[in-house]
């Protein structure tokens, strides 16, 4: 099944790149082609997604040979407090950071010492806190990254199904860089998500479905003259889209000190962050930014969506589907395209995969806003929480450094924490005050 | 009544600062005392907030004859991403940027090429874009100049009166610094509002009665030894608090290459931010930082709640109080503290005050995400909408650059703009897409 469904996507994705720019003028930096990952099959710059040969993953491969490496730490240091301080690194063009884009990515890696005193972590305890990008969540760093490959094809059109974070990315990028936008969402989605996704003022097309519906739709259309000049960002521009995520490797490694952190706790929807994240560590220490040692990638579940946990615990290699059913929407991906990426790299690195139920989801978030001031989205309930059953398990080593990524914002989540509430209500007055125990 | 409400308070401050500690032994970096901004008289730094000669209120004087331009360029610029880079010019202890704090500031100043062309800007547009803080509103910078001054007064519980923003950063910024808070709010606030307050862990408490109650009842609070030991941010700390918005001009300024703007669009709620800007302005000019020359301040309120705009249209020196009734919530202050300042200073640089309605308001919004990605809360609509206004007026020059700011996030504010919503709703197939006009 998983073989036919790729079969179909790479068809698509070769009729896709027919139609579009010549590879021989695209300029993106140190990007050199798009290499499967499951067969190592070449293919110039372009978009597609999906080997010709086997229908495996394509990604990008780069050139980087020229680099030396304290040429290009100083470079990176000396660029702009955005994911363009890295465009060396990125599938852009040199003067990326000179164009419109919404320029995520510098957010803060957050020294929790007040949540490492609870849990008990003495080597060092950072949350590297995504909710600080320009709509709060780790997707600006993507959308960018596929907003750039899209202006180098010639595409005018940014798209995406989604059901949340995505939505608005992808509105508020194409509406800074001029480009239209039309996101496709089921019709039936909450008014604060709409209203989220609908206020950058590109088309946004409610389907008559689940979300299911929405997927099936965008792929009838990317095969379809009517989807020419359409960029998807999570389709047809997947492979640029998803380097983004690299981003959050680099910026953690710089904010140590140019130091590999020793253990990573990183959330896993389709997986494609956490196996990012795996590349991007990996080019810093062949580059020679970092010195080379060993890390561990943990990952992250909701119990509700936990295809991936479940797959680690029971020791296979692939990944059995799930109907999600929790309250970390975001994370909500029931067939996970890289859920055996992770259960490899989680076991190459050391690491594991766990899951948390949903109440564990809100004490974790609770746990942060009172230790840290960080409100994170339920995908940081999840990180959190996992955190803290790894460390009482003993999975987790508390002596090591260790940096556990909130990748949104609470304010998007409000209704996962609706019970959260009032202390205490008194009279305006001193005697109420003291009789509530207050003074 | 002025008189009256200032003397009252003024007995409080000094009963209050009675009780804590000496100022010989305050650090506070540069501050070198308390100056009353009506008569000057200065006091030694303490948790005082009106003067003992006048009743005027305090704020803070500083000792910059050290500083040699260049260097202090240089230090700031090595300086971290936050506002802890212009400590030499806070009322801060030199090791500021070591302790816990939610370190806000250094947002974007987005160049804003597309509204520009949509307003007719030919000088430069810029949004300094303080959504980007970490509880998403400018209110950081002010809590965490009040927060250091608290830690250095030897308070233990942070507090204030609120109904939106402020809650949010008090309890983030004392969560994350080790303090109790104690945040009063109207007891039948939204449920919204309620939880970004609540989920940071403090006390959060809900009197039985309105805002004016609320705030009735905290200054009771701070003259009855039950409050000792508690700095409400914006009343006992109001001096160190209130220089928070210095930052603003500050980053601007570094933004622009250590230029100052010609014109600054700026919101009113007590005006105190307004005139705080002006103030950082000033000492840029003073120390040499930046090159002297004219800048306009323009002053933007909501219809809703306009006394100041009002008395500037009428040539007044006072301002007339009104009961607001207005989406812009984050600046209904019917009686604003600082307006007579507001009107002095947009008078003496030649600019002006404006306000625009709600739907001018929402109107804004929606034009700033459109053309921008930056989707600002009610505040934001504000000031954009007024800077469209001053500009078709011809108040605004357009041929000079202008930076017009958004001190929060419209996900806090969602219920103004709820009627945006989906553009097209259909079928999942080709055909109905088609027929939508979607191709």
């Amino acid at each position: 099944m998983r073989k036919m469904r790729r079969k179909g996507l790479a068809s698509m994705a070769v009729q896709t790149a027919a139609s579009t720019t010549d590879s021989t003028t695209v300029d993106l930096g140190s990007a050199a082609a798009l290499s499967c990952r499951e067969c190592g099959h070449r293919v110039p710059l372009g978009p597609v997604f999906a080997c010709e040969e086997c229908f495996g993953p394509l990604e990008i491969a780069y050139d980087f040979s020229a680099y030396e490496p304290e040429d290009l730490r100083k470079r990176i240091e000396a660029g702009p407090a955005n994911i363009w301080r890295y465009a060396p690194l990125l599938p852009v063009p040199a003067d990326v950071a000179d164009k419109p884009n919404i320029n995520p990515g510098w957010t803060k890696l957050v020294k929790a010492d007040n949540l490492a005193r609870e849990l008990g972590v003495t080597g060092g305890l950072y949350v590297k806190d995504d909710s600080g990008n320009p709509t709060h969540s780790f997707k600006d760093r993507v959308v960018a990254q596929a907003l750039e490959a899209a202006r180098v094809f010639g595409f005018t059109t940014l798209s995406c199904s989604s059901t949340g974070n995505l939505a608005g990315a992808v509105g508020a990028a194409a509406a800074r860089a001029g480009f239209r936008s039309c996101v496709f969402i089921p019709h039936d989605l909450e008014q604060g998500k709409v209203v989220m996704a609908a206020i950058y003022g590109g088309e946004l097309v409610g389907i008559e479905g689940n979300y299911d519906d929405v997927n099936r739709f965008c792929s009838e259309l990317i095969g379809d003259p009517a989807g020419e000049g359409w960029g998807f960002v999570n389709v047809n521009l997947r492979p640029y889209y998803a380097e983004g995520s690299k981003t959050l490797a680099y910026e953690i490694c710089e904010q140590l000190g140019w130091k590999l952190p020793d253990q990573l706790v990183i959330p896993i929807a389709s997986g494609s962050q956490l196996t990012k994240i795996d590349k991007g560590l990996q080019e810093l220490i062949k580059i020679g930014l970092v010195e080379d040692k060993p890390y561990k990638i943990f990952g992250a579940q909701a119990e509700g969506c936990s295809p991936v946990s479940v797959a680690y615990k029971a020791g296979h290699d692939v990944v059995r589907p799930q109907k999600p059913n929790t309250i970390a929407k975001s994370l909500a991906i029931g067939n996970p395209a890289d859920g055996p990426y992770v259960l490899d790299i989680a076991r190459r690195t050391g690491g594991a995969v766990e899951d948390v139920n949903d109440e564990q989801v809100v004490d974790a978030i609770k746990l942060l806003a009172r230790t840290e001031g960080i409100f994170a989205e339920t995908a940081g309930g999840v990180t959190v929480g996992v955190t803290k059953k790894l460390l009482e398990n003993g999975v987790l080593d508390p002596s090591l450094t260790t940096v556990v990524l909130n990748t949104g914002d609470g304010l998007k989540t409000l209704d996962a924490v609706a019970g959260t509430g009032l202390t205490a209500t008194i009279r305006p007055n001193l005697e109420s005050f003291r009789e509530a125990g207050l003074a």
